[in-house]
């Protein structure tokens, strides 16, 4: 099987993060996995939900929309309807749990941070590369706080980063835009952990911390997951590397803010 | 380990089907897991979203609801409030996806079946007792149109089955109750089909069709997950065998209605 | 006039409390008039709304709805929609006051009760037997208070019962089910208190809390008023002599919670 | 025991209907009890809510609201809160019952009237009130109709006619203001249809359409209902005296509207 | 061009204040300009948003409807569709800013004073004529706080008047009704300032406050933006003075209320 | 007086227009003033609004958002909090109205086009940079279906600009920015258009659609209202310069979408 952009079956799109793409927020990053391109910025309030006060913990929450402009069919703004389709919720509930995980609360500290993932085109796998993203801006919020001395150290723990696996006429793929999504036979999303090490850089084994798999019109065998998470794994360690590399560099001090 | 209730890591809590709790909707199943009890009916309606006329094809939704004395905290009414959680939308797409999967679409023809699985009692697995119930209650909803000619065969070309597994103090174990999933390390939900066969038991091997696993404050490798999907598919196998016994007596004539 | 089931005009339907047919709220009740049945529970909350802290006085408030299931045609889901119906708005609030007429607020002291009416098979009068059910779980939800020391007595200074009446071809009949309600010219509903003697058994004259009549299609007359005020007096004392029965044996401890 | 306004127990507050006092809808009135003080306005719209199209009948409903201005403690103002409270819709069914219960649907044809009460000051009875006027602007804009030969006959076969009655400090009193109806035992609205006769003018005995009294702190008995209801009677045979020597001239002509 | 009204162009519609329409709120008025009706009611607070305690200041809000019944077409009531339209959050915002503007906010205190404008008849400027109203609404209720001692000046230092002007058939109008308004080329609402004097009379030249001009189909030029400003500033000053000539007399003492 | 970013009081910020920024909906441009950015898309439907079907006449309608991200304090998601805010729901009026009398709605046919304004990054100016992009986006969705041969001209007969004007300290400014526009006396938003000539170039004489002017704490004279809108007329003349220069050029060819 050929894949419609010609990559092979365990090849990622051209990934990028452009770092500050605004300069409001305290974090932000432009993510693209080929087309699509999400927004992805990281906003910290020096309080967090009333019900975790003097619990001496942090919290990291998200939102998730699609421009109405985003796909060729128009998409209806939520906002005007009044109302976030269940979809929406699933996925921004998906991206806070796996930002979650990468973050120690206690080293956080009484803060709350949100990440909001907005795409601005849409082409498969939004949110994997919202969890990508928001990574990326979580950590540049953050480490801005330890600049300003009012950290001691980052609260990563540990790198974040998702991919879409699936199979496409019988053949497990990584990384699928929406031309093969819309034909998959099975979809799954997989998250993944992998530690901050001494260097800033990524160490030690992935671990796993989402693993949604849903066969559309074909279920899967044991085995055939067993493959998918392999495949996504090997994208996985390379989007990490990726991240790792964006991070390395401090991020730039900020203009004085209005 | 010992499980809080005694049971064995692989061992499923006591099951039951109560067929025909209610006599008002076409299906109706008042399914037992332990403590867990959701009552499940299926309605059937002569037609379909409007977005679907004309194709030949039928549609399986479902709708998820706790009741608020279901738990020791009173839960508050979504239809007080106004609006249905993120967890609530995401169950009942989750109970949909699973039950449309098991359904051929064009056997039933341009009918909706609604699937409403109400939580009477929640002790942990509400969402996957949904499903096995619910699959119980949509048989029995549609071999009714079977028997009164009104379709040439049951639509449901697999059983579906659903549990819980998890990983609680280090040891992977299987439909967790409420003490259990609440401290679980890793929470995951498996969906399984297995193929009705000609004398109407399952056949063959199982497939999965969801496979939702999440880590709660402890990521897990590639083995793990493997070892929590062969000690869920254990479960389906006793699970879609106790659906079989049910439903091998056909669902008894309903008085004729109001 | 024969009635479609063959009761006498002042016969009540078959009608059962199943006490604690679930165990997690403090009270639990299946009330069943013929195929009408509502799980009614009764939860605690040891908080009063803002507006009467401090006022030494508790509150009860009461929540209603229909299953979709419950009834031939589905009922859409009221927390999908939303809203709340009229209908379903005016039926708690009718619960509610209801019970709070049966209730010494400060004896209750700054504790909120809800009960909630949980519909599961609708074949008319599920607002009475909502009231009915309702009091005993409200009933036993305060005992259990009483039983563990935190209530010196319970708060319940009056039996509360309720039952429909209308007039269907012309005659007076006593509690309605759906075929006789949908045709009915005047429906009505009664709630009648009477005093917990010093035995605990009701003592002394019913007196009224609410009566609500409405001509559907053909006014009434003071003495046909009359007529079926004393026709809803006589169903309802042996209403209240059942809730007795039931409440004469105190509830069942509970197992240790979750 | 004296009424702090110093009218009798059987004695209604000065009454008067202010026929067009706006001249948009094809009715209006301004109807005062009292202090109390409703814009009744009734509106035609050639067409029937979807599920009674070809039946060849017509429909009445009505909407009811409080100006935010209308009491001493400014009420928020529902079209603001985004939702109706369960009082108004409680309310609104009300009038529209009543009124619905004059009107001969087959008579009026395929069209909907809504009758809209806004209340411009309230001092308790507005319910009653509103519909005393609601009457009178329904009337007048089916008169209109018949005028311009658009209906054969005016489709109202009944006066409708409403008040409140209570037993303050043990004393039954007819037509309640707020400082009465505040503290108020029981409270009670009555609402009485009598037949309009070949002159116009009201005949024959009164028949009622809805009762309903609710105790506030002390049950009753059937004889004081029976009281409360006669009270409520005598009242009520002024009113609809009073609204046919509205009604015996016919509604000025219309200006030609924009 | 002769206007329908026989009005000249910079003619004014019949103006009035009727005082004290309604005795609840603290202030209350019922303007007319022409057959436009609203009723201006003034609800005082002594306390005010969240995001203002502690800062010494007060604040004025408005909220706007129109009653169903004010137009010939009935106009659905907002409060039953569940939101207010975009028309309506506009007009209370700039009734709103419009009368702050005309407010010292420090004499005033931390109070919150909310101005409500329900139109009870619609004939084109409701906008305005809400302003014009609610400023002697807003003036009445201030001043019965200085009459009672519980502020020392009235916070009111300018009044506060708003017009409609437009080019209709390409000449410029003053004070449009409906049937101008709906063909107009261009429609603009001026809002206006004139500092209240020493005697309570206006003084100093008119500033203004708001200038919102649309076009509606013809684009207009510089000039003709002048020439549509300086006709609303004649208009404005008329008004200005009527008002005056209201509030020169103190408003009545208020009946004690229940 | 000197501005903060040192720019003369009739500069303009630095301003682009970045075409096809994304590559999905029919028109994209991602518009800057200064710091603000919006990404304006323009989308065309094939069917009108239901009330203009058979009208021969299509219609432009305008969606506003600011991402939460937008601003140094974040803003709350109108689509989490299920209602758009009042300013929104101006601005989005604002921007359809004045796109609206740029187009000739019977050469544009039975379509609607919705322009789909998001604000990246918010520096002041955000609605008047939206009308300036949105132009151009909905210029290059329409001059696209000329070239596919749907229509026969592009239905936009003249250029549609915007800015803002205001006084500041007393000095009159073009284009203020958020930190001058939060201490503005006077804020003002002046939409203009210019004729697209026969070469496409702007020709004769700019005409006002739209002169919002609003003070906040100094109320301004007439002189003061014509200066600014003088101040604009510079300005906008820039602009739609720079709107010509952009689409001189035809919009590149579409990649074949999925």
């Amino acid at each position: 099987m050929s894949r419609p952009d010609g990559r092979a079956a365990d090849e990622l799109r051209p990934l990028s993060f452009q770092r500050d793409f605004t300069e409001m927020a305290e974090g932000s990053v432009l993510v693209s996995f080929g087309n699509t391109r999400v927004l992805c910025t990281a906003s910290i309030d020096d309080d967090v939900p009333r019900w975790m006060r003097n619990s001496g913990k942090g919290w990291v929450t998200a939102e998730y929309s699609m421009l109405p402009g985003a796909s060729p069919e128009r998409i209806s703004r939520e906002a005007a309807k009044g109302k976030q389709s269940g979809r929406t919720v699933e996925i921004q509930r998906l991206i806070a749990r796996s930002l979650r995980a990468a973050c120690d609360m206690k080293v956080l500290g009484e803060r709350q941070v949100t990440v909001d993932c907005d795409v601005l085109q849409a082409d498969g796998g939004t949110r994997t590369a919202s969890i990508c993203g928001g990574f990326v801006a979580l950590h540049d919020a953050l480490q801005r706080l330890v600049i300003a001395g009012e950290l001691a150290a980052n609260p990563l723990h540990s790198f974040c980063s998702a991919i879409s696996v699936g199979i496409v006429d019988g053949t497990a793929v990584l990384d699928l835009p929406y031309i093969e999504d819309s034909t998959a036979e099975v979809d799954m999303n997989v998250v993944m952990l992998r530690s901050v090490g001494a260097n800033g850089q990524p160490e030690g084994e992935a671990r796993f911390v989402e693993v949604q798999g849903t066969a559309e019109g074909m279920a899967f065998s044991r085995s055939q997951l067993d493959t998918l998470v392999g495949l996504a794994e090997g994208g996985l360690l390379t989007i990490s590397d990726a991240q790792a590399a964006v991070i390395a560099e401090p991020p730039a001090p900020r203009p004085a803010q209005r």
